[in-house]
């Protein structure tokens, strides 16, 4: 059986990954791309790389015919979900990639993103997309929200952790290089070529990032107290990845431990030997996430470093991971992509 | 059936490149891979992007017991592959991505690599691997040799334009834009990341680069006369891609409509619309050719300009086109990758 | 005796290279800056790097006192130097940094630049600013219409070889590798990090490109008979430089020769050694010209190689070059910077 | 009064940053450039940025006649130093840019750089290289030690805090991204473009790097205690700047204003408003650190962010600013460049 997808938002860096991932996928039919500004127009237009695939234009989101859909990955900025999802037929199951559905406390919602939010009781039944966390509630979910990519590569390092109360939760650092691709295609200044490509450049410092909203609330659930980590991004000149440096108290053998044990049997989620840290590098253009563990000098000191693809594993791949279980297809289906590197 | 795969010289970006396409390819299974000084080493402390995979750790050649491998890659230095090649039993068909086996005179030969030919032999059995136009040959062969990745990017534009008579064959000059792995991993100063990175810098100018033999040969060998292009490759600070800007003396609306004919049928090669030119970032990633061509405002000048990715269809996805036909699979399997971008 | 100096369009790039050019010019003072959006910003808002020097704030164009005004500089958006440059007080000299004053037939301009001259007298009074040929004149001027940063680059390397005969006026074609800075700082999609950072791209092929307007007007009047050159920039993901192929029939030996007699006594422009060919990073923040040649395996072919800044030999340098001339100083003033590298 | 300068090692990075700086110092005259492979060669050929220079041929160190040196620079490997140095005459004043002097302990220096210190006697003389702080004692020194690059970045941010007592001492995490040209312009794999330009990547984390050796030194003399700091680098695709990201447990105003105190008279380190931070890229090419603070929404907490170029204000200029100071010169005299953005 083949699946009706929709792809809302399909102009953005997140939309033309969902299109390079299920191209090949063997079970999903790419029936409708919806964008903007650029209705209209074909997708070789506004993505040559995607020129030899057989596409369907670019459309205005009402033109799409969704009682033949199954379902709708929302690409959609933040604060646009809401209402389009509230809207969609009842048939159509729905990844959402932006961070409408993110959070469950309406409050919190409206003291990150600055807006109240309009459809409180479809939020009540979203599902956090962080699918190695969240796999079964996934299975049956018609609405997963996708985790911030920040908050994705965090996670998969800090979890365990908390979980298992291996870490010291007020002293948690995590200092973050960002590929510039995560600041999305949006016309900015600070974002131009010749102002990033020499520079490292840290922004929302202090606490100021709205993926703070998503770290307060699953790792104080984790922990059954309030846990406020410290979270500085940095924009880096490469275009895809994020390296998260996560510094601790900890015991780093317990730490390296129980990350082996937690991701021993996931496809995606690879744990280096003790002592080894991955790089940002080595898993550009896949749905994998790299882990490490060392040790400080003074005992008791721990670095924990996390990489992945903020478009894929952050972002689109993690999105096909969840469609897939939400169809009932195997979990990796279409996401065995190997990095490329150099 | 499963194809047992050799890979010969897997510690260099072409051999990691092989590694990449084909881990998820059905019929194929890598039995080896051969490395020299990186020997006993698992290709996951050689490569880290590729540590999820289930590989065999790298060996010495003569380790590998060929009378199981089919098919071998062979990514080796120029000079050593033709000893190497001559030397392996006959059940094994072999796909060369060096340089020794491509030029059919033993004489230019020399005059390029500076060295006698020693398995003339050999030699005299090999297909030039430029698989759009030699594949009925590759088919039957057992020893295919693949083309330079400048001349395979030049080629696509050329070919048919020197087939047909369209352009002036006196006056042909290729200026390329080439991604830095192309020079491959081994140590020099002038390929630290420092000195690329802020610049551009043209090498081998004056008819100095060895690919130039690949052009006097193929392109004497359809005009029935000699052919002497000029060519001047450029290091540009990008990984992965050729840019080839061919200046050609011709019909604009000819050359496009010959091109257009061509490649009409070909899974690979794309002719984009008149006036619209390709840029090298569009097939990074992919076994994908993008050509286009546009008339200068001086009537019978055109400009053609060739993308592809250097290490894929200017090297490791063509050897595996190769090896998909000689070995009776479909051309396309294992290399449907769509590009990468951003 | 100090200089008083007026920055027309501080915000762009060219306007902030001439700030760190002036910065340490030990008769100039800079009085005024002008911006339009960002009128009321400090500089050090717009671009942090010049945070340490004291500089008037941006304000609007009509809020400076000319009268106190020796030399402005107008580094304004092409089409508004017109209009703002006739206005100015008859005490004022002028630099205009953009393209409303290069081209001498107003017609020629109404073609590239697509809308009627609104300045013709003024027009007739301006020097072309291309120093090293124009040296006498500038001395004298009252406005100087500084050069494209192509149209310099390419004309350091043709020029000698035109007005001696030297090459072939029908085959000469230039292919152009241009930093990114030279797009200015506006906001376009394609000029966004992740769309350049791994990409080359041709733009203007096909003989579209504003500059070939100064290429017309000059080597026409050098030739003493039409010339057309065959023209193509491209974008590589580098800030600053300009590397510039140009592809000549001619003997490379004489080439050389003039090339070298023409710039013995140049203190910004250096002939390479025979044989030896430039690369775009060793230029890079200086006032310097790097030019070399090299002879084809085919003989009568020649290729000669320009190498420059494009935001400062290329635009703000050589405007600073033409003040220095202008306002009687010595030519070199403030220009001695040895390029950075690495 | 001209000063006799000579470069010992000045075939890496940071000897050609020298040459950059002095070739415009209106008071030193480079006559010696030495050389150990590349002995016999312009430095034109080394490095072709130096081209338009008049330059001393690059030479070994016993080819030079030192009585004629008053001031001489060694940028040689780490190790080398130490005897060289100990046999130059007592006429010339030296500035020692590698890691030899920088340790008073000798037991320290052992343990870190893995070898017994066999010039003891001199390393008792030397003076702690960083100049806003050993102004007097570099005034009056013979031999001057240059810092770490990231020794020097993190002290700015650190030091007065320390001094103060205004944060906690064993809570203090550094976490530095560091432009590539740091890591010298040796062989290494893993400095190739390929391998650098799309990784993000730390290295001796842990309590490994070499630094550490200075942190301990200088920050346990300033707390009357042993204070032990967690700090890790990290390679991010640029060829200049450290950005240094220092977390600390404190009060920020508090932090801020003892900042501002410490380094208002200084002509090159500035501290931003509060609450701006600044980035790796606004003091490339320059002798500038900047410095800013911001508080974590969880008082108590701030992030302190210093920013300088490794191979100027982090080396060759610092060292350029000492020997200014030991000659008797302005200190700033050469070094006011502004940086080059973009």
């Amino acid at each position: 059986m083949t699946h009706k997808i929709a792809i809302l938002g399909a102009s953005g860096y997140t939309g033309a990954e969902l299109v390079r991932l299920i191209a090949t996928h063997p079970t999903m039919e790419i029936v409708a791309l919806s964008a903007d500004r650029k209705a209209g127009m074909e997708m070789a237009e506004v993505y040559p790389h995607l020129r030899h695939l057989d596409l369907p234009k670019l459309v205005k989101m009402d033109e799409i015919d969704f009682s033949k859909v199954d379902l709708a990955f929302a690409a959609l900025p933040h604060g646009l979900s809401q209402a389009l999802v509230r809207d969609l037929p009842e048939n159509v199951k729905i990844v959402d990639l932006g961070a409408d559905f993110r959070l469950r406390d309406p409050a919190e919602y409206e003291k990150w993103y600055g807006a109240e939010h309009v459809a409180i009781e479809l939020q009540k039944t979203a599902v956090y997309g962080l699918t190695e966390f969240y796999r079964d509630e996934i299975k049956d979910a018609r609405l997963v929200a996708g985790t911030g990519c920040n908050a994705a590569t965090v996670q998969f390092a800090l979890r365990p952790l908390i979980s298992k109360g291996l870490v010291d939760l007020d002293t948690i650092i995590c200092d973050l290089k960002n590929g510039i691709s995560g600041a999305g295609r949006a016309l900015k200044e600070n974002m131009l070529f010749a102002e990033r490509s020499t520079d490292v450049l840290g922004y929302a410092q202090g606490g100021k990032h709205r993926h703070l909203g998503e770290f307060d609330q699953e790792f104080s659930l984790l922990a059954g107290r309030e846990v406020r980590i410290m979270f500085t991004p940095h924009l880096v000149p490469v275009n895809r990845g994020i390296l998260a440096d996560c510094y601790v108290q900890g015991d780093p053998e317990a730490i390296h431990a129980a990350l082996v044990e937690q991701y021993q049997d996931e496809p995606f989620v690879t744990v280096l030997p003790m002592g080894q840290l991955p790089g940002m590098g080595q898993v550009m253009g896949s749905n994998q996430c790299h882990l490490g563990v060392v040790g400080d000098r003074v005992p008791g000191r721990a670095l924990v470093v996390s990489a992945l693809d903020n478009l894929c594993k952050g972002s689109s791949g993690q999105a096909l991971q969840n469609a897939n279980l939400m169809l009932g297809e195997k979990e990796t289906t279409g996401l065995e992509l190997v990095p490329v590197f150099p």
